[in-house]
């Protein structure tokens, strides 16, 4: 038996097969298309579902379960997306509708985008065999997904486990989400651009030498490169960076104390030299010191299929 | 059949007696005397147990269970507390140490005692009713109790939900904990005091009026009673206080969204008026908007009591 996992992004559609190893076999999409009627995005779900089944010579009675990550408010109880920023979705029974679209009884289940890539770190990735774990990626935005006692959790209304949104600085820089001094706007992969970036003009401003002024452009990784070639400078952006992260990954653990802690998203690229970075700052402010048995601090294994294999083994 | 709940402090022992209807019926208490050995403190609380029975004319086979709230960390699997700042307690297996002193097979369970506030609020006060909830005690410092599912949460180490110990503000204030600008350093009734302090310090060096300088003692009611009279300078630090305070909760809210958040500890006797300042802002900044249905914010309803009746109510 297979499992099929849905990947729904505001510019892709990614549709994946799971094997009974929790293991991806199969990976196919399609543009989203998502100023079309939500309706027309759930036809071509269901389209690509009856694609990877067909391309891999399985049919859809081979298929145990589907499930879709999906941005913004997902009720997991009852299918329906609340609301998605980035997709026409409002109060959209879209679990019941790709079933009415497949015409089979497959069990359709759905979860936010971001608890379904910690549900798959938590099921198959650096978090397997753990019941209590967190998942955070540095992308974009800082995501966060809550495993607890082996279920995925979101609160009472599927809202919550927004932990790129804890404020760690009052009054401090403005947020996409309206806030200031989120986590996010620290933490994120944007947030280290915008380091590098204000770095970059202070050197240009007061004549400091920096290798990062060779960059062509400035990413995620440009301080973190020129930091390990030995530039003094872009180990100043480097050190900040890690403060905040260190900082915010401290009060998760202090709020969760959970076994493991993912780093997924582009940042967590930089591997384990990240967590060794991390891992003094967070030990010293972390509650109850090394009394207690240690959070767990891993880069996510699943990458970007995360969310596909995590949609898919959601029970 | 009754249950005994014992709130172990560092200054006091003591011990209730609950009915079946969650209710308090006796409660008495004696010194903790915490700079003895950890044995006669138990000793102190096995005749406590006894006394009590004895003056309300039952005896301890009429009694169901026996829950203690220690300080520090204590493990409900095990009975055993791990570790508590102040009391001698370092891997100490209290329950079973208090079944022998007993000699009765009145089971035993132990909890934090924060987290046993936040279970007597969700079982038998200002939670009741909800499954997810979350109890904040704004006093000498800042706990927290974290109810999800219908159980006490507290980590695979049992260390967790320090939500005191969240940083508000990276390189803030400095926090007992060790921590530099930790919520409970900002919204403690000790950060109340100390701002309450500060502005009355700034309105002696620049000779502005404050009917604050008045008060015989600061206390964490002194800006809310000055404010509520009509004291501009109190209100800039009842509005600073509530700006603060505010923003953690609403990152509680993000992180959590529970059904019900209640406040208690002594600057919650301020009582609805508090809730009605803290709602305009954490309503704006509460990820969602108001698109999901909204954690309830309540002032908690046990009062000094919630520690014992939680504790009576393990399970």
């Amino acid at each position: 038996m297979y499992r099929i996992g849905v990947d729904l992004g505001g510019t892709n559609i990614a549709v994946g097969l799971v094997n009974e190893n929790a293991e991806l076999v199969k990976k196919i999409s399609s543009p989203t298309g998502a100023s079309r009627p939500a309706e027309e995005i759930v036809k071509d779900i269901a389209k690509l579902c009856k694609s990877i089944c067909a391309e891999m010579g399985i049919s859809l009675s081979d298929i145990e379960g589907i499930g879709i990550a999906s941005p913004g408010i997902a009720n997991h109880d009852t299918g329906v997306v609340e609301y998605a920023n980035n997709l026409p979705f409002k109060k959209f029974p879209i679990a019941q509708l790709l079933k009415d679209n497949l015409g089979e009884s497959i069990p359709v289940r759905i979860e936010n985008d971001a608890n379904a890539a910690a549900w798959g770190e938590a099921c198959a990735g650096a978090a397997k065999g753990s019941k209590n774990s967190i998942m955070i990626t540095l992308g974009t935005g800082v995501g966060g997904g809550i495993i607890i006692d082996g279920k995925v959790y979101s609160g009472f209304n599927y809202a919550g486990g927004e932990l790129g949104h804890i404020v760690i600085e009052v009054d401090g820089a403005p947020c996409s989400c309206g806030r200031r001094g989120c986590w996010e706007a620290y933490s994120s992969a944007t947030a280290l651009i915008r380091m590098t970036n204000e770095k970059l003009e202070e050197c240009r401003a007061s004549g400091r030498y920096t290798s990062m002024s060779q960059a062509a452009r400035v990413s995620g990784r440009t301080a973190c490169d020129h930091m390990r070639a030995g530039d003094e400078a872009a180990k100043e952006v480097y050190d900040k960076y890690i403060k905040y992260l260190a900082s915010g990954l401290a009060t998760i653990i202090n709020i969760f104390q959970p076994e493991v802690i993912s780093l997924g998203g582009g940042v967590s690229g930089e591997g384990q030299s990240l967590i060794d970075s991390l891992l003094p700052i967070i030990r010293k402010e972390q509650y109850g010191g090394t009394i207690v048995a240690l959070t767990d601090i891993r880069i996510a294994k699943l990458g970007n299929d995360a969310g596909i294999i995590g949609a898919a083994l959601l029970k």
